[in-house]
């Protein structure tokens, strides 16, 4: 089996469970930025946003905040970072879509803004309405 | 009026909007970490994945990944970073709910996980019990 998140949904390849339906699964992520730090994803494999259907990122989203609430109530968390990874140049290593829990301490030596380089943009309305257009061109797709 | 998104919601603060419905609106960050990165907030105010309903999370999330999709059709993307910074040991600035869509290109600068501080968690088992033990106090909680 060629995706590793597919062999651990499958029972192939080993995982700390944290949250399992028929639809998702939870588990620790195996290179954690935190302790604590998980990953949800759907049994059904897709790559990215663009072609995981929105109901499915729903279920993860929600999955991940019950996660985050939980994780709130322990030592383990006082906030927590969620997020998707979409794309090879937004990091993104596994292609079967997942979505990062994060959890975060008060005092953490993690500096996840600090290494992000401030881009003032020179044009902004024009980046607005580059935006604006590729939505209206979006939802003119039958597709989509 | 205390809260700044709030005040952008009601046009009473200046914005350069992407999209906008009934429940949500998306607008160019005022500090972008790369052109064309947005925020979807709901219209409603609410402050983090501890009291913004489920509903209203996937409801924003739909509106990220539309705003990811339609981004990566244009110059402006190849990739995206979905997420929320859920408390303020996440970074999370203004308390007003909200999801970034930070738009990435291949070869940009941006180093978002260079800087985190990989950390070893010596008992993985242990961390996977409490959150899977704080998972069942949270269902066996009526409110939640």
């Amino acid at each position: 089996m060629s995706c590793v998140f597919c062999a651990i949904v499958a029972g192939q390849a080993p995982a700390i469970r944290i949250y399992e339906d028929d639809g998702y699964l939870a588990f620790l992520d195996i290179r954690p930025f935190t302790r604590g730090h998980t990953l949800v994803v759907p049994k059904q494999h897709s790559v990215d946003l663009t072609d995981t259907p929105a109901e499915t990122l729903a279920g993860m989203l929600t999955i991940g905040q019950r996660i985050a609430k939980a994780a709130r109530a322990t030592e383990l968390a006082d906030a927590t970072n969620i997020g998707i990874n979409d794309g090879r140049a937004a990091f993104q290593t596994v292609f079967h879509i997942h979505l990062h829990v994060l959890l975060r301490r008060n005092g953490d030596k993690l500096s996840v803004a600090k290494g992000l380089v401030l881009r003032r943009d020179p044009d902004r309305e024009a980046t607005g309405q580059i935006l604006r257009d590729a939505l209206a061109q979006l939802r003119a797709s039958p597709q989509d």
